[in-house]
């Protein structure tokens, strides 16, 4: 199922999180495609982690493969407020997540529907449902709003 | 520089620890580019973590950011016995790591010099230096052997 307003607003308040402690603001959510249950949250944390992997989507697949006790999230599907950026649309292809739905495109460093287009090679052996551009606008203006700011 | 028989060896001895611990036999070394000093070893955990993410180039990325307190690797390469996956090859560009050296191509799920061609594109910002084909031979064998004995 294509993620709810639950799922949607949950992801956002996460990016929003980032925001306040000077992250990149994107935020992920990661629920069964069934239900919509969430079964973990995450947020950009690269800065405080000073670790340059840790974006959002990344941190909720391993929360989740946690939770869930499995390395395969067939049965799941991922929201996250940008459109990935090339590690992280390998990563969700590995976990095995049946979709991925995104808000604002990346020209700049997306590699979904641009760029490495991840899921069009034949070397990227699970490939997921991909829509993007869900609630495009508010997922785009908080990082508009974000790197404005760290500009001044 | 590229890696001397040091660090060859080092990445090969950890592919053989993932063969014992039943892991898919792939392994990581980040040294510094000009001294050769060895910062981090990894290999993969997938299997014993259920982390589908823990691949051996995340992990010695992760390991040599927190060693060095820096979410930078400038300075610093990878040499890893498999050509990269996508996940990995995003996260090596990243990290921006001066340049990736490996061993075995990977017509499978590679993405450095075939599929996704990951440093090929303008969204993948930080392009290092790339060489494949490094001790080939052994450290192809050693993934052969790995999914003949599976396959029994």
């Amino acid at each position: 199922m294509k993620p709810n307003e639950t799922i949607l607003k949950t992801a956002y308040v996460q990016a929003q999180k980032a925001f306040k402690e000077d992250e990149v603001p994107v935020g992920a959510v990661i629920y069964n495609s069934n239900t919509g249950e969430i079964i973990s949250t995450a947020y950009n944390e690269t800065e405080k982690t000073k670790n340059p992997l840790a974006h959002a989507e990344i941190l909720a697949i391993q929360k989740a493969c946690e939770t869930l006790n499995t390395k395969r999230l067939n049965g799941y599907s991922l929201f996250v407020t940008l459109e990935p950026c090339v590690m992280c649309a390998g990563a969700i292809s590995l976990a095995r997540l049946d979709a991925v739905y995104f808000g604002a495109f990346d020209p700049k460093t997306g590699a979904v529907l641009q760029g490495a287009e991840v899921f069009k090679h034949t070397q990227t052996h699970h490939k997921p449902i991909v829509l993007g551009g869900l609630n495009a606008d508010e997922n785009g203006k908080i990082l508009t709003d974000f790197f404005k700011a760290k500009r001044k």
